[in-house]
Formats: structure tokens, C-alpha cells, sequence
């Protein structure tokens, strides 16, 4: 064990604009770079001078609705990551990439590749894509239900698993003398076959640095958490309450353990969204600002999808009490993972329309906090301590200031009180995180002990 | 018209310690370098100080049969050339990728995306892949024939470029103000429906700096010509003979003059790979030395997957003439680019089958001299003024000096003889290649054009 104090992880999860919705409307985002890569290799550069363990990207397999009112994109995220850990040394990088509409062969050697590249920076957020119209972009008649999503999920992480592992750690030779390039006998062919999806063939590039991407998830429904605890090894979160965050740390945790795995090994990561002032008002001042920049018919959208409604919303008075009638009594959760949280808030807080899609303006569904950085540091503190987080995924309202004055302004608070590194102590991203590098499962060792 | 001087193309084209097949075993190879992403971007930038036009990357999907005895093995490039991009600031990238194998949504994105990253620099060299053992990493019962691969690589081309057409160049607005972010009239659905793929949406990105990509393609099947005369804007192609050369050079002009195409708009590039001494001697021994390190094992299990043979030629000797009877009368030509190439030399020179080996071992049947730098500009010049080539696909014998003494031997006098470049006048691939940037096809003044 251990006798180092717990640390926390701070992840910098990145929207274009920032993530409140209406960034880009505000002088302060530098809208004009949304499609830069300096920006955002400057961006990784201020993430891993504070010492950040990752920079995260979001994906999207198709055109938003609202592209028309917000930028709500999603920069294409494994060719930017290559963009900016060139740019970077230390710190890691997760990629999301779909197992429903990736075939294993291809995201295995560009995710091996990164790998390489970035020397061993890289991580795999893993999500079965609830976009209805990417299915039509790919050549599929209907979009694949919520269950056979999970399903291709569960044989893809099997058989890509397998490809990471095809070369054993020491089948990479590459002895001129002897002119031996590959130990042939220690690479060994995928040889996966499922309903969904089927690999023959070893990868055709030596083991990564890491071994395999470190494996991050989001989904919150209940297969999401059950693929979560058997795969993840760091978890992105949304919550609105500190005890419906640990509820979920608690059953993550739970079900990572009983499913053999060492809970430490799946770090969980709610997000935040911070707005900073010198004081409080001056904090809720700012977020007021960009609350005012909100185009409803955007944000009607953006609810329609989270909430899954068939009806549309616009036209209905935003000053009125929430239309809580237009809910569907029972709808598929599972394709809509923000269902059950806004429920909670209509249920919680009785809101008008307007006040809800405020409150979902900012983050879309993350906890938004204006304050003080000792407020924003007490918070991250409390979660941290009190069994609802290991970490932070930091979701600034806008960039690049949003996060500018995150770094100069909480995370020395967060240092004086001994909860976040100086200093990274490796270099991978499992360094950052603290997880184990795996072993292959063809190595001789471990599939002996398998076999036993 | 322009009145400048035609100028030669030159592009780098990377194996991983060299296209002699030996090199990695040689001592001026830097063969533990091979997975080093610094080692390739300092090769970019001395490209790029050389002023070339592009880098390119071949690519394939499975392991390949002689990876115990020698690195070839492929980089992945669509990951490896925005880690390059981040390194560099003019020179283009090619990276190859197969419609076979790829899906047109998730290529689209991500060459998109290193278009918008590397501010348009990138080139797609357009592949139906040979390597039938790919088809099982892709969870296909067997590989799908020339033919099919074809009219696939026809569908894909056609709905990819209705992708990154889809956004009109007016498209993106970005205006905070007005609270428009992007145009959606100007946003068009793919619709693309075809036997082989479909493809519904838009895509999620605004068009890219080069409009799209620079087609790049190397196929030299008829299917291939036939293809590389409708779509492709840069060839790479191998020739034994000057002879060889210009029949190719005016067969793909007559036929892209044919489909309407402005012929300069298709630059033809041959590839050579030069050992390069003080003398010819010098250059000679210094091949001799490469060819020396050659394991006959490979060599064989190569030559036999570039003839399409069935039989194992390990075993025959080395030293009697080259056992013509094994060659299949008709073999599937199509699938085996280089089978015509391989037996106009057996004809042309009856070698032993040593002597065969060593002439493919230098770059896989593309042009090898080994000869004194004015040698070897001797012989560009002569390609390019003599209707064989628009530029030179410059294959280093091993890397990094066997490029390195290009640069600093060949390149100048290229220039003194009033060749080559000087200076990029551009910052875009296309700008190097001087390749007009294609108008989107949903574009009024185009539609309206083309509905006339």
C-alpha cells in the first residue's frame, strides 16, 4: 500500500468555445481560432504546465441540429490529438471513438499509433454513439438499439483488446545482427469471432508504450455503469448534487469490485464547469452575461434531444413553469443519458422553462459553479473527500480564459492543501493516473496463470 | 498560360528505415529510431528546408508475411502525419488509406481534419488494397476481387466528395453578433446511395482549406489507370525503363485528357531511389553493401506475394536462372501490380534469381541507381524533359542519410539547372503542386453550370 496522500486528477475536458452554449457569442471566447490548432495546442501546453493528467475531446458521427445557432461541433478528436501531444510532453490525451461505427482494425492501429507517437499518452473514451443520424452515415437503415450498441461494445473492446495485445512486450526485436526484426512465435493472431463483429489477424505494429490506451467511459444508464465497472479505468460523470454523485461512485465502485477489479483502478471524474470571480457576485455577474447571450430555439433543441421528446418545444412561453406534461412516462433512458438528471432538476427546483435551459446552458447537464476560487477549491475538496470523486474533469465555460484563470487562480489552492501534484512523477498517462501498465494476455506468464 | 519555367515535383516517400529492404540491418541505418516520432519529423523538416513538395506514407492493413525478417512493416499515417503537421509549417503530407477498408463518414472526418489542422497540406493517396489477409481483419470470409474493390473505390470517391463539398465555402459564418454560426442553406446532405456504401448527412466540419484533399493514386492495373485518369491530381508510379515510363505518362494524360481533365493537373510521379557516392564506384559499392545484407528467406516470400505465386520459391537456387516456368499463365494480373513489371525484367535481362532478388530488394521494383549526383540529376532531368515524368517520387535507399545526401548533392543542382524551387510560393499542398482548389459542388455558380 501506498503511504502517499491521495491525490486528486484534473482532467481538461475541451468544447470548441468552451461549453457553456452561448461561448462563442462572448468577447471573451476567441471564437475566431475555433478551428485552429495552435489554439488548441495552447491550451494543452497550459493544461500540462499546471500539471493536468489529461486534455479530453467529445464526438459527434454527425451534423448537430443546432449547427445553425451554436458551435456545437466536435473537432475530429485522434487527428487533434496528434496534433497537440506533438506539442506537448507529458501530458496525456483522451480520444472518444466509437465502437459502433469504428471497425476494431482500424481505431487499434490508429489508437496503437498514438500511442507511439505520443510515447505513451493516450486514452480510449469509449461510447456506442446515441446520435441517431450518424447510422444514416453509415450506411444503416436504422440506428442499432441501445442494447445491440452495448453488445458490439462489449465483443469490439474484446477483440481490440486482443489486437493491443498481439504483440507480446518482447516480440519486437529488431536486431540487425542477427536480422532478426520480430519474434514471430510471441505474436499472436486476434482470432476474435462474435455476432457482431469478427478479427483474425495480429496488429501490424509492436506493442504500445502503454500496452493498450488507458479505457475511459462515460455512459450513465445501467448497462453503461455495468460496461464501466467491467472496462473503465477513469470514468467522465454529470451531476447535480453531491449525493447523486456519490450514489454513483459508490455503485461504480461496488460493481467494479465485484467484478473482481481493484477499485482504485477506476478513477471517477464528475465534471465542473466553473465560472471565477474575486467575489461570488462578481462570479454570478459573468455567468449571467452568458446566460443572456442563450438563443432559446437552440437550447429548445438541445433539450428536445437530451430529454428524447417527439414535440417540439419552441413556441411554448419560457416564463411559465416547465411543461412537465410533455415527458414521456417511460422513454428509453438509455438513449437519452441526461433524462433522468433533468428530471431531478424540474422535480427538485420547479423551474421555468427558461430557468432550465439556463441551468443547462452552462454545461449541459454538469454542475456549474460561480464563486471564488476558494469556493470552486472547496467544492472540488468536498467532492474529493467525502467519496464522490477522484478527480475533477474541468469543463471551462469559455476559452481560453475559462481556464486560464482555473489554473492561475484554484489549482494552487488545491496544491497548498495537498491535494493536487506539483510535479508529474511519470510520464504515460497510466503514470498520471496511477494505473497499472496491462499485461498482454498472450504473454506466457499470464495466460498460464489463466489457463490454471 | 504561365510563363514560368515547367518546374519538377519532388516528393519524399518514407519507409521506415528505407526503401532498400536491407537497411535496416545496415549500420548507416537508424533502426532503433523506427518508432521515434522525432526521427520523422526532423526528416519533414529536412524535406521541408529542401523545399519539396510533400511526404508521403504507404500503408497496409494485416502483418506482413516477412515481418520476422525485415521492418516492413507500415506506419499508420493518418495519425503519424498530423504529429508531422505539428512539426512543420509548408510541405504537404499523403497519407494513404483504403476505400476498401474505411468507411467514407469516418475517412472524410479525419483527412478533413488534418486538411483544417495542417492548414492544407494533405494529400490522400487513394488505395483499393491488395493484401488479401486485410479482408479478414475486417471480418470478411474472403477478400473482395479487383473488380468489386473498384467499383467500391468509384462509390467511395464520389460520396466523399460530396462530404467535404457538403459545407459550401460560405457555409461557416461564425458570427457572434448575429448569433449565426453556420449557414444551413448552404449546408448540403450527401445523399449518397450506391450498391457497395451509402452515406445520408453532411458533414460535421466546415470545408477545409484545400476544399478537399489532393487525390493521390499509384494503381497500375488498367482499372487503376482508369481510375487514376478520372480522379487522380498526383501518381506515383514504378518504371524500370524510360521507355516503360513514357508510355505510361502519355497513356494517363490521353485518358485524363479524354474525360475532359486538364492533363498538367495530373502530375506524374515515378519513383527513383538513389545510392549516392563522390563517384560511381563509390555509389556502386555502397549499394553492394546493402545488397550483401539481404535475407533470401524475405526476399522470396516478397517476390512470391508481387507475382501472386502459389508455389514457395525457398528452396530453388539462387544461382541458376530465374525459374520462369512457375509464373502462372494468366495470373489475376490486376491484383499483383508489379507481375508485368517483374517479368519484363526476367525477359529483358534473364537473371539468376539472386540477381533478380537484389534488383527488387532496392525499392520493390521502382527505378534504383546508384551513381554520382549529377548521375542522378542526369536522370531526373532527362525523365522530366522527356515526357516520363512531372516530378520524382524520391525513395531513400535507407534512412536518414540516404536522404539527407539528396538534399544536400542532388537537390542543387536540380536548381541550378533551373528545375526546382527555390522557395515555396504557396503554403497548401495544391499551392506546390500547382493544382487548382476545386469549387464545392453544391456551390450555386457550379450547380447552376452543370444543370445547363
Amino acid at each position: 500500500m501506498s503511504t502517499a496522500p491521495r491525490q486528486l486528477n484534473l482532467n481538461l475536458f475541451i468544447y470548441p468555445n468552451g461549453h457553456h452554449e452561448a461561448a462563442w457569442r462572448h468577447p471573451l471566447a476567441a471564437h475566431q481560432r475555433v478551428l485552429d490548432v495552435s489554439f488548441y495546442q495552447e491550451l494543452a501546453q497550459q493544461a500540462e504546465a499546471a500539471k493536468f493528467d489529461a486534455v479530453f475531446f467529445a464526438d459527434g458521427l454527425g451534423i448537430g441540429d443546432g449547427v445553425r445557432y451554436a458551435s456545437r461541433f466536435h473537432l475530429e478528436p485522434i487527428t487533434l490529438i496528434n496534433a497537440l501531444a506533438a506539442a506537448t510532453q507529458k501530458i496525456g490525451f483522451i480520444a472518444t471513438a466509437s465502437t459502433t461505427f469504428y471497425d476494431p482494425y482500424t481505431l487499434a492501429r490508429l489508437l496503437a499509433f498514438t500511442d507511439h507517437l505520443s510515447h505513451g499518452r493516450v486514452g480510449w473514451n469509449i461510447v456506442t454513439s446515441s446520435l441517431k443520424r450518424a447510422a444514416q452515415n453509415y450506411g444503416l437503415a436504422e440506428h442499432p438499439s441501445h442494447a445491440a450498441r452495448y453488445a458490439r461494445a462489449h465483443e469490439f473492446v474484446e477483440a481490440i483488446g486482443r489486437l493491443w495485445d498481439s504483440w507480446e512486450d518482447g516480440a519486437f526485436i529488431n536486431d540487425p545482427a542477427s536480422g532478426l526484426f520480430a519474434d514471430t512465435d510471441r505474436i499472436h493472431p486476434a482470432q476474435f469471432s462474435g455476432e457482431h463483429l469478427s478479427v483474425a489477424g495480429a496488429l501490424n505494429v509492436p506493442r504500445s508504450p502503454q500496452g493498450r490506451p488507458v479505457y475511459v467511459q462515460a455512459g450513465s444508464s445501467e448497462a453503461g455503469r455495468d460496461f464501466a465497472a467491467q472496462y473503465a479505468e477513469a470514468i467522465f460523470t454529470a451531476h447535480q448534487t453531491l449525493e447523486s454523485a456519490q450514489a454513483f461512485y459508490r455503485d461504480v465502485k461496488e460493481r467494479a469490485t465485484q467484478r473482481g477489479r481493484n477499485p482504485a483502478h477506476v478513477k471517477i471524474l464528475p465534471g465542473l464547469s466553473p465560472f471565477i470571480g474575486s467575489t461570488e457576485a462578481e462570479a454570478k455577474a459573468l455567468q449571467r452575461e452568458f446566460d443572456e447571450l442563450i438563443q432559446p430555439d437552440f437550447s429548445l433543441l438541445q433539450l428536445k434531444n437530451q430529454l428524447g421528446l417527439d414535440v417540439d418545444l419552441r413556441g411554448h412561453d419560457l416564463d411559465a413553469p416547465f411543461p412537465l406534461h410533455l415527458i414521456p412516462d417511460n422513454p428509453d433512458q438509455a438513449e437519452h443519458s441526461r433524462f433522468q438528471l433533468v428530471l431531478d432538476i424540474v422535480k427538485r427546483e420547479q423551474p421555468t422553462l427558461r430557468q432550465l435551459l439556463q441551468k443547462l446552458a452552462g454545461a449541459r447537464g454538469h454542475f456549474v459553479l460561480a464563486g471564488t476560487p476558494e469556493q470552486i477549491a472547496d467544492h472540488i475538496q468536498t467532492w474529493f473527500e467525502q467519496g464522490a470523486a477522484d478527480g475533477i474533469n474541468v469543463m471551462p465555460p469559455w476559452l481560453p480564459g475559462g481556464f486560464e484563470v482555473f489554473t492561475r487562480e484554484v489549482v494552487p489552492i488545491l496544491r497548498q492543501r495537498g491535494l493536487f501534484r506539483e510535479e508529474y512523477s511519470g510520464s504515460t498517462l497510466r503514470d498520471h493516473f496511477g494505473l497499472p501498465r496491462p499485461e498482454s494476455q498472450f504473454a506466457p506468464a499470464l495466460a498460464q496463470a489463466q489457463a490454471a
